[in-house]
């Protein structure tokens, strides 16, 4: 790992000190009751509410500071909160809060002939570390999925945002005050310096379990180069749709428009899109037009460009581009088979899809995709904790290790065996 | 991390090809019907009986480079292999082949108003990398265990059980083949050179999803400090057994002498006996006679020296030493509070039990101790996936992700949402 540099005493000791209080704040939360984070929330939702103007205020310092700096505008409506989006914030925050408790679910359950009985109990991770960038609505988001699930979170806005990140903590850490849960349950790191981060990243000497990056390319693979803690990566989202010479047209039209022009900024927007060769004439120029006509530029290879006159040609760096743009790549190939293998060596294995009236290519395609997430006949854009009912998330996660797919509450849990007995002993 | 040294590059280049080889065996493997991972692992099991005496031969060449270079009498007897342990191995081997295959299992189903049917569905993680020592055993557990769950399997066995670990190898390799699937699900590193350790621990260019340690400290601790890539690591088991002032006296003895004594070299021996103050006066002085007759040596705080004479002074590292011997440390404490906050700073969160009639007392010892095993009136000599009823298990997990406690088939797999539409397309 790059080691952070030793000269900041000052802010490695000022991180030092947020470990330990989160992992005495975890130990707490870890047992407490259903209720207690129940009201802990609410009250922090009442309290975001009740401190917009507070929050407005630190928010135009951020904002006019982003603009002095000549930030473009796309990051200056990240960074900006008016009152709708406090009030959406704590409307999130209410949601979190009415969720089904994770802690202390039996997983599973069986007993051994020996008379052992054995369950499988969700327990709270512990401590979770989540680096952001300047979107200061994932202090509240975040926040109150962590302490959910019985966790101490440890927050590092990014530094742009950090008067409005701060003002919206102050609500939140209020809120667990008020339910008599400590502060600590959720800490924002109040230091703009970067090497926080690199602290955060080393561990805070074993207080952080796991590490959640939210936020660009250049920050997830800088998390996941410099970590020696677990970290939940999402990386790019480059999802695919595919339509099969069996699907039905006016349906795969209005999928494809919605999976890639919905939102064209989301990681569940799709990027590419695979028309098998076998479909019938009208297919590939129906979707060339539909997406054209709704202001998309699409880079094609041949055969998509003789679709449609309005077609760029597609260069080889297209099959691994996420634009996260009204931009997409459309590729002719041979039937399911070559669907697969484009994505599985294309793929970030985020998301894909298949259009189809046929079960059976469905169920290979969704088979054979080594993705988080597979559809049949449904947009890509349903990739959202939300979508899926888990009632927020903290991101996507693309790899395969405990968490995949949205991270939601239940995904920032663990679970410990609990083994019940009258004295059993141990054969030699 | 360190980087392996840059001058091997025949090292380098050999350890790549495995990873591209393990890479395409994975997706084989994943695709492959229970059927064929069943006859494989059933004749892997039959080739490793056939192949007894050639195993055998193997083994005596490592036994007589051990015995020249002067090993340990414990070192041997891991190393040496016999036809009865070939033949358990065999029957390991087969007792895995026969276990449900986990590979598509529908672990939770719903759906939601738009009429989105979700399915979490378990699929395999992918490469499994495995470095252990010199237990040439688990060259054909691990690489079935791996193989079961759809995966493939880098082997990296310690370099004195190399010739053993090649001759299992074959028997595995052929089992492989003789059901039609890639030999490369099961690789054995053939390097003896310990940078191919560092090219594991960088995760050969991808190739590698997880990388599981079983061996001692200093390999465990070398792993969980270079690796690239997520580890399932198994840190020590400090476990401790509590007795509590309910506790039937009878029970009590029983269960601490098979949880230190039954074996002490394993991961689950008792190593602190706790002892509640407000035990009955004749408690602690049976429970040491009882271990000290037993020929375990004692060393105990000032109340546990004065229940017996042969009881020696426990220093201050005592509390956090795994001893791996008939040695073990005892301490009284007030009550199962005292007994939580004692192993609250002293347990790495492998296993602890309780002892008690109190069923009160013990559900809160099982809450509120954060460790992969609680038990209640058992030894914690339990702490094994065969006990767990799991058919075998490639160590025990002591971290809190993905994978805590016994690692078994289950543990090596990940999961895909399957998610089934009609054409739903996203609200704006």
């Amino acid at each position: 790992m790059n080691k952070p540099e030793r000269i900041d005493t000052a802010t490695e000791g000022a991180m030092l000190a947020i470990g330990r209080r989160a992992r005495e704040a975890a130990h707490a939360l870890a047992l407490a009751t259903p209720e207690a984070k129940t009201k802990a929330l609410r009250a922090a939702a009442k309290a975001l509410r009740e401190a917009t103007p507070q929050i407005l205020a630190a928010n135009t310092k951020d904002i006019e500071a982003a603009r002095t700096a000549g930030r473009p505008a796309a990051f200056i409506d990240r960074l900006l909160l008016n009152g709708a989006r406090i009030a959406a914030m704590a409307t999130g925050v209410e949601e979190i809060a009415e969720l089904p408790d994770p802690v202390g679910t039996v997983l599973a359950e069986w007993s051994r002939p020996n008379g052992l009985k054995f369950q499988r109990v969700r327990v709270p991770l512990g401590v979770i570390g989540i680096i952001y960038e300047s979107r200061p609505n994932v202090t509240a988001d975040a926040g109150a999925l962590a302490v959910k699930a019985g966790n101490a979170a440890i927050l590092r806005a990014g530094s742009e945002s950090l008067n409005s990140s701060l003002a919206i903590h102050a609500a939140m850490a209020s809120g667990l005050k008020s339910a008599g849960l400590p502060e600590a349950a959720i800490q924002l790191v109040p230091i703009a310096d970067r090497a926080a981060v690199g602290h955060m990243l080393a561990g805070l000497d074993g207080s952080i379990d796991v590490i959640v990056p939210r936020g660009g390319k250049s920050l997830v693979e800088r998390v996941q180069k410099e970590a020696r803690v677990p970290v939940f990566a999402h990386l790019e989202g480059l999802c695919h749709t595919y339509v099969d010479k069996d699907a039905d047209l006016g349906m795969a039209v209005e999928v494809v428009l919605n999976a890639k022009m919905r939102r064209t900024g989301v990681c569940g927007a799709t990027e590419t899109l695979l028309v098998d060769k076998a479909a019938p004439a009208a297919v590939l120029p129906a979707l060339v037009k539909a997406l054209l006509d709704d202001g998309c530029e699409v880079r094609g290879d041949a055969a998509t460009q003789k679709a449609d006159a309005r077609v760029k040609p597609a260069a080889d760096t297209d099959w691994t581009t996420e634009y996260l743009d009204a931009i997409i790549s459309v590729k002719t190939v041979d039937g399911v088979a070559g669907a697969i293998a484009h994505i599985a060596g294309h793929s970030t294995q985020h998301t894909d899809a298949i259009i189809t009236a046929n079960t059976a290519t469905a169920e290979r395609f969704m088979r054979e995709v080594d993705s988080a997430i597979v559809l049949h006949n449904a947009s890509t854009q349903f990739a959202d904790g939300g979508e899926f009912g888990f009632g927020g998330e903290i991101g996507i996660a693309t790899g395969k290790l405990h968490a995949r797919g949205p991270v939601g509450v239940e995904q920032l849990t663990s679970f410990k065996y609990v083994v019940r007995g009258d004295g059993q002993i141990r054969p030699k």
